[in-house]
């Protein structure tokens, strides 16, 4: 689907286009790469509101309110494109995408997984809709059409009529990722997710995949359901399977997976290479501040010999097409939105001055207007009152007395993976607990503190005393801790910041941050969210975390996707075989799950209700 | 806008590219062209109902009810995409269409000006959504903008809400072009077609354009209106023009305009291949015959020397990209609609065996199945009275006095261009007349016979004694002739055939075509009408006519767009400085122009009324 450009404003393109009236901006003097035709020109570019009028010289006389960019020795390229990435915990979506601009990337497009969940789907259309109506860059979202951590009631959250007014608002792109593909193959699961998909394209919109370690027939299975692409080939050959079916190719390079070296080798195995796209898929503050956004994954593609020309077309004119925006967006050409970098060579491509949007956004990766993340009212737009971590004192984190012995631990063998490991328990009166080095107790719950599901973690780090954290695939609360009480102090620090994420290690240090924004971000700046995500990685790190990322570790300990052992609602639970190793315990609380709200007046329901498009209270 | 496909039929070929379960169809043993790598790789390719279910080896057992291709020794390819066509008046839309699939064409996009203007929107909307419904191959219509001749109450056929209208329907892919483009860049004329091009993309479909001509700042004004392709490009140069503006490139090659050896040269001036697409533009039924559709165009490219990778991309992939249907279409791969053709070797482009939809549908250039326009019920779904030939006498086709003297005659340059050559008229008691030879008066009117609108036209052809036709460009009557008498001998056989072709030569011979269904097109099967044609323009021809085709001669003589002078509504005209050298005769009628119908009970308006998108008696 297009972006919106009023008649009006076709209409003064066109008089610029003829030099008939002055523009907005004018970029002068500059070179400018073709992305349609790889050829670089010097060319003037004309720019009336937020669009482009005219590539090639300027002739005519300019208005006193022109404003004028001398790009002289630069050359201009398209604005990139982020076109599937995630929420970081310790800045918000909007300084995200401040950052994202400060490095060139003009459009970005979220899965709004962990702001659905925390929020549910009411709250979430008035979070979604300001946040890509305030953000700096064009921000789009994609609809999850499952979660990542099943639960009950999860139709009233993603089910078919809740994607179908989603996907009627056009800050939503399609659907997101559906991790749990399996369920595709299976008929008493896919049939829901087949109509949904096709229900998507129906409007117009794709359908983003997610097909991880998918191999020979069930991956060939998968590109007959309706989805577009799928960004999970963590090797080349991965990468030209999925080419050959049809799927859009997303080359993901991120600290969650650093594929890309391997990953490019692709592009000498196929002819065309028009279906390959550059993504980060959510890289995290730490990993942007240190490598960048797109910029960084073309420049490791250009030290990795690239030509030049395919490297920028894959974070540019292809994810344009791929996310069908490029009648709009991907090349610096006539009618296009103003989204230009200049650079001071295609060798570098991090830009000297970004226009976005039809305004100078940033120079030498600095904003130069005001960061609208400052600005934005964050409290009046969010719900912050649907988190209720639980007052749980230390003898509630014990294994009962009927839990597996030795009990089947999770032993992580990188920052995404854990293998079973089972680890023997010691009874005292109070219960059981492990007496392995290395080993923590795991805790879990969803934001009311309706059930805990109990596991235990090993490879972590051995110095680490304990962590806590609302940022978790089911947007619960995860607690890992070395003892019982650690555990309960932890969790107690965790209330008071209204969620967020609390570490300690052995030698007593403590690091905590309040994710303000129903425990799922903070508001911060970029800067102060890189800051604070530094501290954190820090003290995990010093206290033995050893692999590539301990936020995504911790998200990811709840996710019902990723092999071996995680925790989720049902319990400690054995991805593979769809099977619970150890049942979770139901507690009461003050609701399960999480309250839902009327769309006109915002007051919560007391009880779920069946799934409605309307969800009013009349 | 993607082709819908129940979430029934997705199960069914998950199922079958998991092998649980057998195909409705099977092609065995051959090889398959990866249209997204360019890869030749053995594979059988199974088909569920009318979409791919796998390309790759068949291991599993067959049910009886699976029908088996052998392909060995043959490779698969894409059926081909014919993006931007016109009727043609000695067959049927339907009967083209079948023509087209024995040439591996199994989508074709139609322009619906030549029905939209004899029927009225009302009836067009009946007509095109019966006659997409019958179709073997896939068929798709562009919706008009504007008229190519313009006449009073445009808007009634031609306005947004009309337009709008129609893009509703999912057999609407956009608008087509727009070839007035003049009318784009002056803004008192511009607003309404920017307002439309807009409406068109915010419902996601395409605008087709048409900037014939178009050079520099205004080809680059146009490229700013919302417009995403452009077919008119005659040059090498102006197709790199259209290009570096991102406009998608339609290399055109048929009898109106045979410039694909020159146009070929622009794939070795651009690093990228993937926006540049075949089109016939409209080739008739004799070029056809001759030459095929796609499957010519490629074959033409492929002796050029061009890759068979880009030469087969530009008529399957690329197309369906442009068209916004490459997650349906141009690839043969899982979950596409099961568009296949069967070659003996990539040399030769026009398949062996063309399975259409998941079905064989022809086999060595014949038809395997029933013609759907040998039971189309013609008569029923079109309205045949809707042309009411007029039944003038000789004097109604002398000049008046009051004419030009010398007149302003148009002389053909070739078969589409006029250039003035003023030519001496001598007067009689009954009027004013040429007498240089190869000199023909001209007489328009529109299809009730409101008006006439005389001029004369040299270089036809010196043996010609008379045309008459009702295919034009204002869907009205073309009468030229040498005398008055043989002009009212003409149109009063028009007059008996209900509208068609009729052309006679000094010696006496005489050839006569009805175009039954409203004087637009006949519904003959298609070679019938290729006989048909292949009469009219040997007549022709042996009368002296010397250019490209007789039959675009003919329909352009009548429009607004293209050099030097023409017959309209308004009079002889000068296109190239909007002025009218001659004025028409206004005259008595039964009604002017076209009627109008309601949509509900079809009964005729006797007048027209406001433009209204429901256009209802009530």
């Amino acid at each position: 689907m297009p972006i919106p450009c009023t008649p009006d404003l076709r209409w003064r393109l066109i008089e610029s286009a003829l030099e008939n009236a002055a523009p907005d901006l004018l970029i002068r003097g500059g070179k400018t790469w073709n992305a349609y035709t790889g050829e670089v020109e010097i060319a003037d570019i004309a720019i009336c509101g937020d669009r482009i009028a005219k590539v090639g010289t300027w002739s005519a006389a300019l208005d006193a309110a022109t404003s004028v960019i001398d790009a002289t020795g630069m050359i201009a390229v398209p604005g990139y494109i982020e076109p599937h990435t995630h929420l970081s915990p310790f800045c918000s979506p909007l300084s995200f995408a401040e950052r994202a601009v400060c490095h060139g990337v003009s459009c970005v497009v979220f899965d709004q997984l962990m702001l659905a969940l925390p929020l549910g789907p009411e709250v979430l259309e008035r979070v979604t809709t300001a946040l890509s109506q305030a953000s700096l860059p064009l921000f789009f979202w994609l609809a999850r059409t499952a979660s990542q951590s099943r639960f009950r009631d999860e139709e009233a959250w993603f089910g078919p009529e809740i994607v179908r007014r989603q996907l009627e608002s056009p800050s939503y792109l399609g659907t997101v990722e559906m991790t749990r593909w399996t369920e595709l193959l299976d008929k008493r699961t896919a049939m829901r997710f087949l109509e949904v998909f096709e229900q998507c394209r129906s409007s117009g919109k794709l359908n983003d995949g997610h097909f991880a370690g998918a191999r020979t027939q069930k991956l060939a299975a998968l590109a007959t359901t309706g989805i577009r692409s799928c960004h999970e080939a963590i090797t080349t050959e991965e990468a030209l399977d999925r080419l050959r079916l049809g799927l859009w190719v997303l080359l993901r390079h991120s600290s969650l997976r650093p594929d890309l070296p391997v990953l490019l080798d692709v592009i000498g195995k196929t002819r065309f290479h028009d279906r390959l796209v550059f993504t980060t898929d959510g890289a995290t503050e730490l990993r942007i501040d240190e490598r960048g956004v797109s910029d960084g994954l073309i420049s490791l593609a250009l030290e990795r010999g690239v030509a030049p020309d395919i490297a920028y077309r894959m974070a540019t004119l292809n994810p344009a097409t791929y996310l069908g925006l490029d009648d709009d967006l991907g090349a610096v050409a006539p009618g296009r939105i103003a989204n230009v970098n200049l650079l001071d060579n295609l060798n570098n491509p991090t830009p000297r001055v970004v226009i976005c949007r039809g305004r100078v956004a940033a120079r030498d990766r600095q904003l130069t207007v005001p960061a609208p993340s400052a600005s934005f009212p964050w409290s009046a737009v969010y719900r912050t009152d649907l988190l209720c971590v639980p007052a749980w004192d230390a003898a509630r984190f014990f294994l009962p007395a009927d839990a597996p012995n030795p009990f089947p631990a999770g032993r992580l063998v990188n920052g995404a993976i854990t293998r079973v490991a089972p680890t023997a328990l010691t009874a005292s009166d109070k219960g059981l607990w492990p007496s392995e080095p290395d080993t923590l107790v795991l805790a879990v719950t969803d934001r009311s503190g309706a059930f805990i599901s109990r596991g235990i973690i090993q490879g972590m780090g051995a110095g680490i005393d304990v962590i806590a954290t609302s940022y978790t695939t089911n947007a619960g609360i995860l607690v890992l801790g070395r003892t019982p009480e650690i555990m309960a102090e932890a969790l107690k620090r965790l209330r008071r910041l209204g969620g967020g994420s609390v570490a300690a290690s052995t030698d007593g240090k403590w690091v905590e941050f309040a994710f303000s924004m129903s425990g799922i971000h903070s508001t911060c700046d970029f800067s102060t969210g890189v800051e604070a995500a530094r501290r954190f990685s820090d003290l995990l790190r010093e206290a033995g975390y050893a692999h590539s990322d301990p936020v995504y570790t911790l998200l990811f300990l709840t996710a019902d996707f990723l092999p071996e052992v995680r925790a989720t609602e049902a319990g400690w639970y054995s991805v593979k075989d769809d099977r619970v190793l150890f049942p979770a315990e139901s507690l009461s609380a003050p609701w399960r799950g999480r309250p839902r709200f009327c769309m006109a007046c915002m007051r919560p329901w007391t009880t779920f209700s069946a799934v409605s498009a309307r969800y009013h209270c009349a």
